[in-house]
C-alpha cells in the first residue's frame, strides 16, 4: 500500500454573477491510498490542465440537471477538467505506471481516474501519443473549430465573409486559420480584445481584418470589415457582438452558435432573467434575411474525431495551421486562476495550465 | 375620359412605439382620371383587403432601406396591402373591365394598379380564379404556413411535439391543421390569447393542447403540454413566448422564425434598443441542445407556389383543412382599424377587410 497526500480543488458553492475563487472553490488535502483503487481505476498525477470556457458553465448556478449538455458539477463535488495525467498506480489492464493519459480528471496534484467518472464508459480516457499540449489544443477546442466551421457552418464558398468572435481564443484561432489557409475564404474577420492579439490574428491566423472590440473605433471598423455583409458568423461570445453580427448578416447567412463566453460569468438568478443581449431589430433581421442559427457541440461528432484529428495534423504538417498556445505555469494552489484568465480574455490561443511541483 | 373621386390612405408619419392611426395615416381625397393611366395600368376598385402582421413592419420607423425584406413605405407614400380589386378601366391587354384581380394595391376605394408598383414586374397582380377570400387566406398566409412547416421546419416525425404561436392567426391556424390532419403529428400545441380561440384550436384546428397565454396557469399549462420537450417550434410571435419555447427545446430541435408580432408594434428608436426578449438561459439552451433556428419568408419559395396551392386545395377538398376567416366589413374611412385588430389579436383566423360602399 502506497499513500499520497493529495491537494484537490472542490466546488464549495456555485456562485452567482462574476465568479469569486474564494467563495466558489476550496482546496482540500486528502490522503489517497492504493487501497482506495477499484478495478479499472488509476491513481494519477496532474501535469497539464486544459482551460476551457465551458468549465465555467459546469459550475453555473442555473446549470441544473437537464439544462446543461452534461451533468453539472454541484456543491461539494471535485472540480473537473480535461487534462494530461501521469499514471502512478494502475488497476487497469490498458494502462501502466508511467503512462501519460488524456482524461477528464480533476484540478488536483493527485487524483483517481476511473472509467466511471471520466465520461461515458471512460470515453475521455486514453493514452497520449505525440505532443500532449498539441493534444489539448486540437483534441478539445481544435476539433470544435473543425466541426463548427465545416459541418455546422457548412462553409464552402471562397467568396465569403466569415466573422469569428473570440478569434484569438483556442477555438477561434483554429477557425480563422482553417478558413483562410485551408478553405481560402476571401474575407476572414477576427474579433478580439487587444491590439497585441490583433497582431497575432493578422500575422499568424491569416485574418484579413483583426478588430479590437475595446477600440473606440470598433463599430466603424466592424462596418468596414463587413461591408459585403456576413455569410458566416462563428460565435464564441454571444451578447453584444452576436447582436452586431445579426444586424449585418447576408440573406441566407449562417450563424454557428458555438459559445457565449460574454454570458457565462453572469448567472445572476436572484433578480429578473439576464438578457442574451439580442435586440428586437437584430431578431427581425433573422427573419428578413432568412438567417440560419445553428447551436453546436463537438460531442455530436464523436464518430468523426479521428478524421478531424488526422486533417488537423495534416494541415499542421503542411504549414497551414499553427499551434497557438498560452502555457501558464502554476502550483496546484493557483490553478483556479486559469479560469479567471480565460474569462478576462488574458490568454492568446489555447490556455494550458502546466502544474509545477516544487 | 372618366373621373373618379378616390379616397386613399397615405402614410403621413411612421410612428414609433404603439401605432396611432391619427398620427400615422391620412385619408386623402384625390381625383383619378383615365387620362392618368399609363400603358399597362389599371384603374381599380378595392373589394377585399388582406390584413397581415407584416404590414406593420412596412411602416416601422426602423424599417429602413436594406433592413427590411422589401422596400419600406416612407412618409408621404400610399399605404399598401394585398387585396382583391375590381378592374374599372384597363390599359393592360391581360385584363379587362369587370375582372377581379389579386394585387399588391392600396388601402383605397379607387386606385391605380401598375405593374411597376405591384412588385417585381407585377408579380403580385393576377386574375382571380375561384373564391377570392380563399385566395387571400391561402395565397398569402396559407403558403407561408405550408413552406414554413414542410420546408424550413422540415417536419417529418409523427412522434413529435410541435408548438405553434399565434396559433389562431391566419398562418398559425393552417400550420396546426397541416401538422395534425396531414402529417399526423402526435402532439400539436397551439398558443393563443383567449379561451374562445382555444376552442377553435381544439375543435377546428386539431390541436392536442390549446393554451391561452393570458391565463394565470399558462406557464404550468405550457410545461404540461411540452413535457416531452419541443421538436419544432413554429414562431409567429417572438418575445416571451419564443423565450419559453427555447427553454423547452429537444436536442436538435428546430425553430422556424416566421414572425414576431409581439415585437412589431414596439419600434421605439428614441432610447436604447428594444430587447428581443431572449434570456441568457434560453440562448445557452440553443447551444446545449444544438437547436437550429431558421428565419423564413415565403418569397424564397416563389417557384413552388403552384404546388403549394394545389396541395392546400386538395387538403380542403379532402376535409383536412378548413378556411378559418374573420371577415370584417368596413367603409373606406375605417380601414386602418384592421391593423389594430390584428395587433391586438382580436381576429380568429385570417382577418379580411371587406370594403363597404354606402
Amino acid at each position: 500500500m502506497t499513500k499520497y497526500s493529495a491537494k484537490q480543488w472542490f466546488v464549495k458553492k456555485r456562485t452567482e454573477g462574476n465568479i469569486n475563487i474564494q467563495e466558489t472553490f476550496e482546496l482540500v488535502t486528502k490522503e489517497l491510498s492504493t487501497d482506495d483503487l477499484k478495478e479499472g481505476d488509476l491513481l494519477a498525477k496532474g501535469l497539464l490542465f486544459s482551460n476551457d470556457p465551458t468549465q465555467r458553465l459546469w459550475i453555473s448556478k442555473d446549470s441544473v440537471e437537464g439544462k446543461l449538455y452534461r451533468a453539472p458539477i454541484v456543491d461539494g463535488e471535485l472540480m473537473q477538467t480535461y487534462g494530461i495525467y501521469e499514471i502512478l498506480e494502475s488497476r487497469n489492464a490498458e494502462f501502466e505506471k508511467g503512462d501519460q493519459v488524456f482524461a477528464r480528471g480533476n484540478w488536483a496534484d493527485y487524483c483517481i481516474l476511473s472509467p466511471d467518472t471520466t465520461g461515458d464508459a471512460g470515453a475521455f480516457l486514453f493514452k497520449v501519443q505525440g505532443d500532449p499540449t498539441a493534444l489539448l489544443t486540437f483534441g478539445v477546442t481544435g476539433i470544435t473549430a473543425y466541426f463548427g466551421l465545416l459541418h455546422s457552418g457548412a462553409a464552402t464558398s471562397k467568396d465569403s465573409t466569415i466573422v469569428v468572435s473570440v478569434a484569438a481564443g483556442a477555438t477561434g484561432s483554429v477557425v480563422c486559420q482553417i478558413a483562410k489557409n485551408v478553405l481560402g475564404i476571401k474575407n476572414v474577420v477576427g474579433i478580439t480584445g487587444s491590439d497585441a492579439k490583433c497582431e497575432v490574428l493578422k500575422k499568424t491566423c491569416g485574418c484579413d481584418y483583426a478588430l479590437n472590440y475595446r477600440s473606440p473605433t470598433f463599430k466603424a471598423d466592424f462596418e468596414e470589415a463587413t461591408k459585403d455583409e456576413i455569410d458566416l458568423y462563428f460565435d464564441n461570445t454571444g451578447g453584444e457582438t452576436l447582436n452586431m453580427a445579426l444586424l449585418r448578416m447576408k440573406e441566407h447567412g449562417r450563424v454557428v452558435s458555438c459559445g457565449a463566453i460574454s454570458l457565462y460569468d453572469d448567472d445572476d438568478t436572484k433578480g429578473a432573467p439576464v438578457s442574451a443581449g439580442i435586440s428586437r431589430e437584430a431578431w427581425l433581421q433573422v427573419i428578413y434575411h432568412r438567417v440560419t442559427i445553428q447551436g453546436m457541440l463537438v460531442t455530436d461528432f464523436a464518430d468523426q474525431i479521428m478524421k478531424a484529428l488526422t486533417d488537423l495534423g495534416t494541415w499542421v504538417a503542411e504549414g497551414k495551421l499553427q499551434l497557438i498556445q498560452d502555457i501558464w505555469e502554476a502550483e496546484i494552489e493557483e490553478v483556479p486562476k486559469g479560469m479567471l484568465k480565460l474569462l478576462r480574455g488574458e490568454n492568446t490561443g489555447k490556455l494550458i495550465t502546466k502544474v509545477i511541483y516544487p
